[in-house]
């Protein structure tokens, strides 16, 4: 009866939806500096019945808490609200009006559809038990990212499980995959300053060139994944920057590398991090340089919780046939989100909403200029997550 | 009798020598772009009896020629005339006119030097024998030299031995020092663009990183000097330039080496271009990266002619105690000198003529912004290539 | 009534399986060489109603065909009879008599279960259904390894599924370990020999030395596991030996270089192959040695057919709670078996019977000259593989 | 006169050289075990008119003192008399009786002329001026070197010049090189003992690779010349050993690399041992290995004195077209003499005398174990030596 009720409402907003999308498409912000964004948020929710809080945690976060009518545990649903340094080149009738910002990765659909499931949930608030906490979150994209301070406010301390979702143009609208445990990498950024001394290219010995203790840095660093790394575990380091441009005949004084690690576990996380230290250390001695590294690990691998997955594949299991066509098992990803702080914290699930724009085989990957997803997805993400809450609560 | 008028002369046209210098200084022109400087050098010998010829070889050459009374052989004296492009900091007077161009190697004084004692010859000309050649040359500073065009343009195919001087502030005036065989070093530029496939930075397997093919490379090139030189040669092998900026978490596509080699001898060059051929078609093979490689030999060893050489240290002798205080022998240097051009063609030799400024004692070296000569070293100069000219006439 | 009657004839045969296990383990035999071990099988088998062909395939391997009364699918089980060179240091009783040879892999608790399990099946053979080969397999230890002449010979193309057991001492008697997928590495042995040139140690460059060739190809393969390798995926390359002993001072003409590939998938494999490969042939271009490569795939990746898989599982419920405390999911296993041959070509699975030595924390491992199993591990697993018998028969 | 009647004895005492020389190579003794050797050379000087002491220094080493019968300097003149570990293939008559040692590098030849030129000059005594100490020096070949003895021993603090010679088949008999300053190499032995931790192949994580560690340190041992040194200087840094045979599919816990290093300065010896050593601590850093370094310095680079040699060159022009066809400058040689110990200490020289065998080409070399001489080289080496001796005395 009520998911009946749910599910029929979320259908006559579909547009509604839509146009929310739309808007937001329009009007994209930076992270940590969406604050129009927020004030439509805000605006949105005024004269319902919830409590809302902003300026949640280190930005522009919103907080807004459903109560039921009955008593019962706290649920928490979380959209991201960011938008991308991308110029975007998808020639939309809706494409940004904000030149060099774009909404490259669907946090537009992911708010959308989740400003109406809340206003269907507020609506039916009478037949709810427990509290349900929407977490609009700002700021996804760029670290330490808009999660770690929701989180650290203590606003969500409360919270028994968290879910979430990302549209995806890899598969079709109508399909959803999940992965237990952890699925999504951590990455850490580090930049390495090499101090050597310059001078003139046909006299080496007087100077101590800071190209070549460069490159043997890189060298040495692969035996991190090929050697110190558990071969059924994963890791990545990668250099990505190796900024030694000079005169030919000049001896590079100064170089400077950044780079890219990333892991699937804490243990690989920690394992890199020492290791990676260590052959720093090791290269100041060696080659007589004095090395500047900054390490800074952004987000934590994304863990799924066991139970609170399996329940979500279970409780999906009432849209196959209806709203949706397949639940299935995803592969681990090397990409990292910032949900991942919730998930330390609290039990959780992070799902996979197939977005691909139909009739392309091969659309635009997230972060892509001309990046695109199907609009019927933004029904099957608020179907799916209605599910997911009427299965935690036990209601029907 | 002669000798005695020729060093008087040089005496009484000191000051006129200083004055050229200075003017020059203040309008120092790029190699290549010696337009101006040549005007003044051809207007200086206008209604002198002389034959002159201009833009000879790839540039504003000019070459001065000098018909001793009596038949004779033919020599050649050469001085270079082209400026850098640095701006000067020497607050001198007479400072550059030109900002961002600056005669701060001496060629200045090496023209001044040589248009009078040149002047002087034509003086006396009727009691000398032979021909000389007086070869102002542009473009010393940039490859390919203005050396090679004037080697090529065969007007010098009639010369029987070269000597040219060069002024370095390493020790003072009134001191010449020469070193026979190889004496300055050859130099190759070389430029490796190492093009591999870009990518995520969590997927190196569907990338292939110029960095990490980069940095084998520097790694690799260590074995030439180390391992493929003959411990008793000279090479060096420098990587001035790696020029891999980028994002720390995308995976390079290309990266661009650029470097600097140098050698004493013909074999050490042909040793090491082959080395380095074969280890760029290695990295190829190696790492599966396309690799576009320029290697533009510049300027050869410098080989002063062991008889030439001696020669002209005994002539030499004669001005000891009196404007000079001793003829030494030198180190080999590692820098370059297109005058090698010239020797690899006609016997001779390249002598250097002390000019550091008094009271100096670590002087600003050449190519510095604030290098400066003591002009004490132009008569000094002037009169040391008086005495190779007239020990090589035999004329007294 | 079959499968209690089954399992009451195994328990009444524990002395004797252990009697047989005794046995062979005091009488060990090297891989392709397990003559005796080979006639102690056929003689075991005499005088009962089966058919047994021996010799089957590259070696000693022994097929015992028992045909049920009542016609049906084809099943195989495997055990594996031949041991290490080993020194024994257990102590036991029964230690080995044939001295640097030992059954320190449990082969002889694999043959001595599987001899009385297959008795008691011909025993029941009227209450049976379809063809049950028992395959007595030779050389599990040295590649090519026996099971791929079993296969290869073409005796067991008619069969339906396959299933083999393994003793480990790292988990108790009574617990059996299964996994779906790939389980167990696929395994590469590769030879390098780098041929330089010899010479004084004081005269590089008169010699090519193949310790810097070695050093740099093992530097450089680092790269295929860092940068090649999906990092999701599993592969190890260890360079075991590098064989460069010589004397300080002089150069070294010839170093090998000995290395294992491990990897969970053929297409690791493939990757892996094709890189080494790349590497070798780009260091015989950059530092112009010449390299010998022997490349010897051994056993592929085991694969366990999941649907094989999940039935064992299934029919090994019926002991818990009986002879079996716990059937549980193990990790992937990086050490490689011969068995992956069979199930190249038949689905089965390949699961793991734990045997560690009672009261001992910290077993020997296999291949260790102190490994031991506890003996009460044999009755379990031929009680495990009864259950899988009527399982897959669909007999009670 | 005195010149004259010298020279008349050497010659007539020729085919006595030759049976010495014949002697000494028929029983060759390895270094630091000349015992027979020492006291054949005792017993020739049994009852003649000299000091004799045996033992000196750390072995064999004796030192004949002949005094003249005036007063004057003291002139030490040495040869060497050990052989080397190699097993003779000449075929020579005289060939060795001590199976699998050798007079390999001419030390037979060094002690025979100078026994002879000794008794010659003990039986001029009365024509002399000054001591001279002829020092009969044991274990050229083995380090630390019978020299370092001979001049710790003291007993050559008086000496105020010395002078040596080495014959040599790369060029004819009749013919000597000398070289100012420095002219042949110093060495250093080190060993490197790298401890990781071994491991099943497929583990690298569990284990810490040493073969890994140790090509690292191959490779950046290669900056040391190739970055480190000055261009214009001389060294070498080999590894003649890298000794980490083992099992291919076990990771190596411990490999043991062995170097030698020449060079032609103590400047360059010191810079050299200061980078390898911060190279070995770099590496235990940077690998976490346990580097165990020996590094021993042998022989210091022999450093002939610019006017003992000068003295020498001219003292042998009296020979020239007498005795002697050349006295020729020689290349730098990167072999190692311990004579270098006395030239640390006293102003000398080391000249090569030609001793190529007649009608060969290419000669073997020294160490080589078909190494032969021309033994007409010996009374050149009496005759140069005498001339050496007249000359510093200033006697005709």
């Amino acid at each position: 009866m009520l998911r009946e009720k749910l599910m029929a409402m979320i259908d006559e907003r579909k547009d509604e939806m839509i146009a929310i999308r739309r808007h937001l498409h329009a009007h994209p912000e930076l992270s940590f500096h969406e604050e129009e964004t927020a004030n439509y948020i805000v605006k949105f929710y005024e004269g319902k019945n919830v409590t809302l809080e902003r300026n949640v945690g280190n930005g522009y976060g919103i907080i807004v808490t459903i109560s039921g009518a009955k008593p019962g545990k706290t649920l928490a649903l979380r959209a991201d609200f960011d938008a991308l340094p991308i110029t975007e080149e998808t020639g939309l009738p809706f494409t940004s009006e904000n030149t060099g910002v774009m909404h490259a990765c669907g946090h537009d659909a992911h708010t959308a559809y989740l400003l109406i499931l809340a206003d269907c949930l507020i609506q039916l608030q009478e037949e709810l038990a427990g509290t349900i906490k929407i977490v609009h979150q700002h700021a996804e994209e760029t670290p330490p990212g808009g999660a770690k301070g929701m989180v650290e406010s203590g606003r969500l301390d409360d919270v028994d499980a968290i879910y979430g979702i990302h549209v995806f143009p890899f598969f079709d609208a109508g399909h959803i995959a999940y992965r237990s445990g952890f699925s999504m990498a951590g990455r850490t950024y580090f930049k390495l300053g090499i101090q050597g001394t310059g001078g003139h290219g046909s006299s080496p010995h007087m100077a101590n060139d800071a190209i070549v203790a460069g490159a043997y840095f890189v060298n040495a660093i692969q035996t991190i994944v090929s050697r110190r790394l558990n071969p059924f575990d994963t890791g990545v380091v990668t250099i990505g920057s190796f900024d030694g441009k000079g005169s030919f005949n000049v001896i590079k004084d100064y170089v400077e590398l950044e780079g890219d690690v990333r892991y699937m576990t804490k243990e690989t996380q920690a394992l890199i991090d020492t290791e990676l230290h260590r052959i720093v250390a090791g290269l100041e001695v060696m080659f007589g340089i004095k090395a500047t590294f900054t390490y800074t690990a952004d987000y934590p691998p994304l863990y799924n919780d066991l139970q609170a997955t399996e329940n979500a594949v279970h409780y999906l299991q009432k849209g196959i046939g209806d709203y949706l066509q397949s639940v299935t098992e995803a592969d681990m990803l090397s990409g990292s989100e910032d949900f991942a702080y919730y998930l330390e914290k609290i039990p959780g699930a992070f799902l996979y909403v197939g977005a691909r724009p139909k009739g392309v085989e091969n659309a635009y990957f997230n972060h892509h200029p001309k990046f695109d997803i199907d609009e019927d997805a933004l029904p099957v993400a608020a179907k799916a997550v209605a599910d997911i809450v009427l299965g935690f609560y036990d209601l029907e």
